[in-house]
């Protein structure tokens, strides 16, 4: 399909956040092809559009990254709230999980593709069971994926790991592989060692939850004497960088290496807010010159998928965090969910709109109360925005959602029944 | 008009949470006359419908109540935001409001009424100047308001209040109005002194800003060697009831008082957030007996008007600050949104759905990917509501919105026009 969107505010993302008023976008099959001023109706005359769209005035901006979630824990989102974190992982989370199959996988990585659609996201960086599963129902979306490795001591192997790294970096274009695991508390010494050794085999990243409760880093003191993000370096984890996700409690030493490593945060406020985890200190990760990206977490600690949520947490936390109004500028969070993010998850070509670029982008109505008066539209997004202001995502050059509809190859009716269906039928087994 | 929807999930929030399935609600002129299951053929054929709509097994409920707002100060959303809250204050908040004219008051909270309608309130408690534009953009608009007297040293008088009281619950069945002044910070101790006089006379209870800020109480303190409570307290502020907003920095003696009292806290986490200013503590408050309300508090300080975002921060915040994810359950938060925001605001006829309370009502679309699946319909309002789920709001048996589209009796371009006129006229002014 080659598609012209004209009449639109464009920001690019490039290098400001300066907006492109009255811009055009062409973008030719998966590519953006031309952003700028109106071209002469010459030139436009030798192209060939499908679809010629009218933004109206409104903004055409980069798609937002999810830079980590679990999106298949859709079948949890609300069955078990507020509860004592580890009442509620244990006794609730765990036996559901164990009951998941890879068809399960696939339905339920479909209703959060869903969602991701309806809040501006256009990729995801998605850590959980049966990868096979979860590639295939973005693919079958025509949503972009970049799998993380769940590995621990009960889930997946190193040979596993490699394999997939392999074969998922080469099968589709929606879909990429980082190496990963779960965590330090999951995931023993030697099995760490051979993540290392992996990494600088395949010269590639490695990703983990890290540092996200109090607990977590008091035990792994008791166990190795130092805080996971140390333990991971002296292990040689970062040879080629990779990043943690929470990062909630970290130590200047832990800043100092995800400086010196180029290694990215990945920060899940709203996750962090419901689980009572705390507050990370995004602050000092960017005056340690830290790159931070933001993620929605699962659906079932969260529970929604919501980028613009986040947004506002990552920024209004900070606020709070350090008793300062002026901390955290909307302008960094913006540049956190749309391009940090991409750079964090291996996908250089989605982090900004310009010609040669991926063509990940979203369709923001400004024609609505929350986004009026124009004062700031940057300010706006993060600050008002919602999911209602979303009015088209693409994801590599296809409409997957517009005006409230959704273009995945599949109803969304069908889609809820599926989910419906998954937990229904575990529930009556376990008698919950 | 008589409205008949059926085929709708309804929650009442008269008692408890439970849901009616496929339950049919009645309106007549403003007022529901039936909440129950469908009624047979030969009962439904002797009313006469203006229309009767297909709720599709969708939720109905009441309206959200935004207890504290400033709407009109939407034309400084994203003026003028990560700055310290002084040089917020001083240097951007008050020059500009001084200019505001009535007229501009009154295009202004015709924004801020979109934006509530967008977001399933039905009815908010406004203090602002102007009153009479603040009554006449809600009425022309359809829209319910109690409106809360701002005095303060500056501002009013204690005649011009006791007018008010008078004119304004008396006026239009749209419209109700409270004593209040802005805080103690800004009202001198006769005019506090005339306040309760004030209050004692009508019978009537009194709302203020009430310990915002660490500052704000230890200021009062020196200045009367008491809090901002107790000050009020010991002036007979609060023999008719009344409420606080804000109440982020409140003694256990402070809570007393509320609860003796039966005062309403009325919380507002969005904004609380975002001007650094605390976190409420709400669990202690609920534990001492005391009613909460939520409001967004104004635009420029949020900068949305989203009960959603609100509700999840209401709950997400305390489960922070007790750092236990089991504190602030959702369905308390759900009902400080829909059922005590009402009895705060004075408006007992809108609290709940059932026969002879007013029709302010929402609908709630549940087939969208944030509330599936269907594991618990009340936490997923809290955890992931979002604007994007309100199908239709309806005031007083009057639907404002509907799909997207608002009936208030103007387009939303030409209010959208006004209050960027009005912005832009004053930076000229200013040179900003």
């Amino acid at each position: 399909m080659n598609i012209r969107f004209y009449h639109a505010k464009i920001l690019t993302m490039q290098q400001d956040f300066s907006i492109l008023e009255d811009g055009e976008l062409w973008v030719k099959g998966d590519t953006i092809t031309y952003v700028g001023a109106p071209r002469k109706l010459q030139e436009k005359s030798q192209e060939k559009w499908d679809r010629e769209i009218d933004a109206g005035g409104n903004l055409i901006m980069p798609g937002f990254k999810n830079a980590h979630t679990h999106s298949a824990m859709t079948f949890l989102r609300s069955y078990a709230d507020d509860l004592p974190l580890q009442q509620w992982l244990e006794k609730q989370v765990f036996p559901m999980e164990a009951k998941l199959s890879g068809e399960d996988v696939y339905h339920l990585s479909k209703l959060a593709i869903l969602e991701y659609l309806t809040s501006g996201i256009t990729a995801n960086f998605d850590m959980y069971f049966f990868p096979q599963q979860i590639a295939q129902a973005s693919i079958d979306c025509g949503f972009r994926t970049v799998l993380c490795s769940s590995l621990n001591n009960f889930v997946s192997s190193l040979e596993e790991m490699e394999e997939n790294y392999e074969k998922f970096n080469h099968s589709s274009d929606l879909i990429r592989y980082q190496l990963g695991f779960h965590a330090e508390y999951t995931t023993s010494l030697p099995l760490l060692e051979g993540v290392a050794k992996l990494s600088q085999k395949l010269k590639a990243p490695v990703f983990m939850h890290n540092s996200e409760t109090e607990d977590e880093v008091s035990q792994c003191k008791e166990r190795y004497g130092v805080t996971p993000t140390v333990l991971f370096e002296n292990l040689g984890m970062f040879a080629y960088g990779g990043g943690g996700f929470h990062c909630v409690y970290m130590t200047q030493e832990d800043l100092d290496i995800f400086a010196r490593r180029g290694l990215f945060v990945v920060t899940n406020p709203g996750s962090n807010c419901k689980l009572a985890s705390g507050i990370a200190p995004l602050e000092q990760m960017l005056s340690s010159g830290i790159s931070i990206a933001i993620g929605t977490d699962g659906p079932a600690s969260n529970n929604c998928l919501d980028m613009f949520r986040e947004m506002f947490l990552a920024t209004a936390l900070q606020k709070l965090r350090t008793k300062n109004a002026a901390a955290m500028d909307a302008l960094e969070v913006l540049r956190m969910a749309a391009v940090n993010g991409a750079r964090a998850m291996g996908l250089a070509d989605c982090d900004c709109l310009a010609p040669g670029k991926l063509a990940d982008l979203i369709l923001v109505d400004l024609q609505q109360p929350n986004m009026q008066p124009l004062n700031n539209i940057v300010k706006n997004l993060v600050y008002s925005g919602s999911k209602q202001n979303i009015r088209l995502t693409m994801v590599g050059g296809k409409i997957l959602y517009e005006n409230g509809e959704f273009f995945i190859g599949e109803s969304p009716e069908s889609v809820y029944a599926q989910a419906n269906r998954i937990i229904r039928s575990f529930c009556k087994k376990t008698g919950f």
